[in-house]
């Protein structure tokens, strides 16, 4: 493959950046500041990694106004070097080529409808009734569903799994493992047994939305499950069915939502933090790793729940208090009475 | 398709319920009371719903008796109208089309056993000495192991395996990214590296288990892992080796159980809870989500671990003081002391 | 398949151990105390299955010499039975039969290269550039991607996808479901959306790792995300991008270590434990189970955080109060500044 390539000009124009230095320099690839070459571009964002600026060979630094005087080579000036740098980088990202049109070894259902601009990979089935629409990339093994449909440019690694009904927006990417439309987990208790309720709702995606690997999505009982646009799953996420993600929320890994719990716009889920169900949570909300969300929140902000860690006989000692924790505070209430009473 | 149609009368006939209002009405399907149109029929179970019933287009409602006069349209009335919702809503439900034999694509060994009324999907692989009986169904890209047993009228969605020695009962429902006979996580430290004990034990499911979607089984070290009949496992959750799951317990998504955890009957396990390895664990205990179990339970009842979510603020000034718990403890005991000796 | 078998003199021979009762005994598998038969070998380690020993059937137990008195077989002795019994239970393990060569139905890229002496089960996909080394069994659906490379020896059970940029060891076996080298999480926020990191490094998976079933490991943003040799995933298993797992590291299921944390040597992580990002673990460090490390461990040692679990009435009094810790912290320090105002 040829190398992809910018002169440090080049990118000042193309991001209307001002820059420092050397601007004829040639790059070729991006890296850290401690570890990208004289081809190479890195950005300064996190002040942490302030001191290795000084000592850096990269060829060129994204970075704030305010460093570009302690940069020892080329520099872009840019507003937000973490943003700039996302979108410089995406200019040397090389995605596996995907060519237009069906591998021989996959399995498309007569009654199925695929762009001839789609790309569908070895192994890959899709069921009768599906669509796939301009320009997606489908890698190997992934399973699209009845009145299924994967819009245009959407790109599935390899190994997804849209089980029926599920509807992805444009630009939409999802990670190997994930599973999309699988039944929710409804169930009735007759008495002594279990009563399996239908799920018949589908799952609708939104554009430019992420669903990380081995990421579950279930489909609704009745209505949707529903993921607005630019929603971003990272891996092994729990989304139960009817539940409704606000667009531009970001979930870190191993977070869940509980059946029916609506989730506003550009909240912030931290890693294995859980939403019960039914709950309704407002827009611009972080919830803290770890986290259980056990009643609505109606205000932006940001919640946690858990105890600190500790080294673990000092722990034990807490912990063991915890369970008296309501018999200290009406010991604490006897002893201010006392005091009062005197 | 054609649709699936019953009149009111054949429903309430079908399922032996009393009636309110226009029996000839024809239902085509099901939906929520405020979703629901005139051919379809809906629900009330949920008290926090009552006051979508007076608006309802709904053809017919399934309905307490004592629900029945505020209804606006005909009434179906249960004893319990989410049983008797889920029994109806099963007759509306269209699974996937699911023609015996054996998808030209699958891969099926000489010495493998397929009931010629079981259907194989596209892309499964079936090994030497595995069986699949009457009239189970196979969806893509399943992986049946040797030595293990689909038991009939079971179904696998889609891209579900079973490694080895892992015997499904009758009407098992297993969803896409299951995993069922993986090997359970079995180390024993060797001065300074690990060494794995080979696990040679397997996994018994029983009758109308229901397994989530990128759910995770081991199979047992020497002895089987095991669940008994109507368990019911939501997505992404857990079971490691030689745990024992009695019938009728169901756990929500993301839970985990460590190896040789004997779970009781009738249990229900919260979302993302935990229980240590070689615990008991009684009939009908509830515990709540994200709670982890630390010892045995020995009597049915609920259980919880945690703290409330608070805003994070607040939420650090006691958390940090949780550090400190033991000493304030003390602290209180010696100010009883002091009052106790004036 | 015919019978493995050891003499009770073999084995004794084999692992240099001592024994007491009849060497001639000849054994075909392992079992449990109380389950094995008259040819089959057990083990005594763990204390609490002592009272086991007294009626066991076994035809030999492994154990400590302490215990061989009580034992009424044959009796291996060892100095650690745990680990012995490790080593012996694997004579008897029947790994599946994987002949060298490529099943017609896997789908091999003109630019891979596979050695002869490598076996690809059904359905496999393995991309140009993709590397498969001597004596690796591959079971059916593993996905190969570009610019990976399957070490010598190693085992990919059954649907293990590497995405790409992925290299393993010698001697790794991973269980289905797992996947390695997706996407990092790695997103910057643009005013108003979402701005994807393009992930551009790799994993590193050392010798002789175990991977467990539906665990996800991602590749790293820029420089690799690394494990060492030793190191062993259980399943369900979140390892962010750029994180580092120092050699012989356990994780028990469902932990999560999120971006560019450094976990050391011989640590031991608790079943859903957590640790945050760019955080650093030293050597010999245990996390016991769904615990949340917040800060850098500095020295080895046990960690824990999480409250315990108690009848959920009891419970909800003593979190009721958690939310005021604060608040009786300073009550009583108030009642001691009274008290010695006195």
């Amino acid at each position: 493959m040829s190398k992809i390539q910018y002169s440090v000009a080049e990118l000042a124009e193309r991001f209307a950046l001002s820059f420092k230095g050397d601007d004829a320099r040639i790059i070729d690839g991006v890296g850290t500041l401690s570890g990208a070459g004289p081809t190479q571009l890195s950005f300064l964002s996190n002040s942490k990694y302030a001191a290795q600026l000084g000592t850096t060979r990269a060829g060129v630094v994204v970075l704030h106004g305010d460093a570009a005087e302690s940069c020892p080579t080329a520099a872009l000036i840019a507003r937000d070097p973490y943003v700039t740098y996302a979108h410089i980088a995406a200019l040397f990202e090389r995605l596996p080529a995907a060519a237009p049109g069906i591998h021989p070894s996959a399995v498309v259902a007569a009654g199925a409808r695929v762009s001839p601009t789609a790309s569908i990979g070895p192994c890959c089935v899709i069921e009768d009734g599906a669509v796939v629409e301009d320009g997606a990339v489908l890698g190997p093994h992934c399973i699209i569903g009845t009145e299924c449909v994967v819009g245009a440019q959407s790109r599935l690694v390899a190994r997804v799994t849209l089980v029926t009904r599920v509807t992805l927006g444009k630009r939409v990417l999802a990670h190997p493992g994930a599973v999309i439309g699988s039944d929710g987990f409804g169930l009735a208790f007759d008495r002594d047994h279990w009563v399996k309720l239908p799920q018949l709702g589908g799952v609708r995606i939104g554009d430019d939305c992420e669903i990380g690997a081995n990421t579950t999505i279930d489909r609704g009982a009745l209505d949707d499950t529903v993921l607005e646009e630019d929603v971003r799953l990272d891996n092994q996420i729990q989304i139960a069915h009817n539940v409704y993600v606000g667009a531009h929320t970001a979930m870190a890994g191993c977070a869940a939502v509980a059946g029916s719990a609506k989730i506003g716009r550009y909240c912030m889920i931290g890693g294995n933090a859980g939403v019960l169900g039914h709950l309704e949570v407002a827009d611009r909300v972080t919830i803290t790793a770890k986290s259980l969300v056990t009643h609505s929140i109606r205000e932006a902000g940001e919640y946690s729940s858990g105890v600190p860690l500790q080294e673990n006989r000092q722990w034990r000692r807490n912990a063991a208090r915890f369970k008296h924790l309501d018999e200290y505070a009406r010991r604490v209430s006897a002893l201010e009475k006392d005091k009062n009473d005197d």
